[in-house]
């Protein structure tokens, strides 16, 4: 289903790149049909966002970073959408900042656990987490609930790109700091999270590397400074109005 | 795929159940992996909007309804996500109006046609066109410009929601009337239309069809009227405030 010819001259050619590939995660079982929507819904937000990583958005990935070169036991939560769009990016994020990875699916089955673990593989990760299932996020249903006990259950820090909003509020409800990626500042992933980052995954993930690199050799007094200048809800009003008027004013 | 329980605790079950009426729409065959990513970007649109008909787009309902009640051979052109999401809809304003329903798609394949075909004459439609394909819209790539010569290619009206952008483009060069539904008021589609309703296509297209039954006695005069007291501009910059602002001024 996804050998559709784009004809070069469309306006939109890369942005129907980008669909494809994600269409390739369909195909190799990794991306959701849900996750297909998901991803309609970032680009209509990114096409409002200007399709660009805004101040605000900058300033909150240096943050994340910083939260993640702090944390006893980081851990990076992959969906379908994040491992088709940048497993490479996150595998060497992982690295830089000494994280695990942990799959962590809305619609889990072991099919699509095995096709994202594997496919992380194949872009350099060694351990991956997440088949385990040994541990419970409190307050949410069945299946959605499930995560490895010595993975995000144990973590104290976790990225969460694009995580669904029931459960970025029970993993914030256990007292994790969360790192949320999405393009909706209004969402409640967003409004949950320690450090809403409004911005595609895409431009994100890569970003949030590069501070951590930067930041390597900051003593942990700098870093904490760093973490406790933040401010998430000036960031998520910035975000709004970057999104409502197209333009980024001062908080 | 598309068996997975929404729990009905979930904040925005309506529009997961929206969602799957589109899964299933997959599974029947008639709605791409494109369809879900658009599904996706309209519905980031109608949260922005508030999920509601504003003011603006009701009237481009009333106009888009005298328009086709004036027209010599109006056509209701069918997409896989509009046949997924409001087939019996279109049937109706199809009756009303007595329009002709053309399926007409981005990706067009055979199986994809005909299942579309069939789920229409499943929900009432007794002619649907679209399988002649012996027209061309002129000025766009192969596939894409196929058309019916008796349907769309002959039609003086035609009601095309959720197009492409540069099917869009090429039909309004025919000189042909194009009634949009679309979400994205800054979209090529909704800027090249002669009438942009910014709506959902849920709501859009019975209310269009309860605008065509209170006007089926209007004079062609009273008719005419309508139709020339719209202006297209203001309609998508009403709509572009709404989106941006969350609210709806005077134009």
């Amino acid at each position: 289903m996804s050998d559709i010819a784009v004809p070069e001259s469309h306006p939109r050619y890369e942005s129907l790149l980008t669909r494809h590939r994600i269409e390739a995660g369909v195909e190799k079982g990794i991306t959701s049909q849900q996750g297909l929507i998901a991803q309609g819904r970032g680009e209509a937000f990114d096409y409002l966002l200007g399709e660009r990583t805004i101040e605000s958005a900058d300033v909150a990935a240096r943050v994340a970073a910083a939260h993640l070169l702090l944390a006893e036991h980081p851990v990076l939560s992959v969906n379908g959408n994040v491992a088709a769009l940048c497993p490479g990016e996150l595998v060497e994020l992982a690295d830089v900042v000494g994280a695990d990875l942990e799959v962590n699916l809305f619609n889990r089955t072991d099919e699509r656990m095995r096709a994202i673990v594997d496919h992380l593989r194949e872009h350099g990760a060694t351990d991956v987490r997440g088949l385990t299932a040994d541990g419970r996020i409190p307050g949410i249903d069945h299946e959605r609930a499930k995560v490895d006990a010595e993975g995000i259950g144990a973590a104290d820090v976790v990225l969460v790109p694009l995580e669904d909003g029931d459960r970025a509020e029970a993993l914030g409800a256990m007292g994790t700091v969360e790192l949320v990626v999405d393009l909706n500042p209004l969402s409640r992933s967003a409004q949950v999270a320690t450090v809403p980052i409004v911005d595609n995954v895409i431009r994100a993930v890569p970003n949030v590397t590069r501070h951590a690199r930067d930041l390597t050799d900051a003593s942990e007094a700098d870093l904490r400074a760093i973490v406790e200048a933040f401010d998430a809800e000036a960031t998520l009003d910035a975000a709004e109005r970057a999104i409502r008027d197209g333009t980024e004013r001062e908080a």
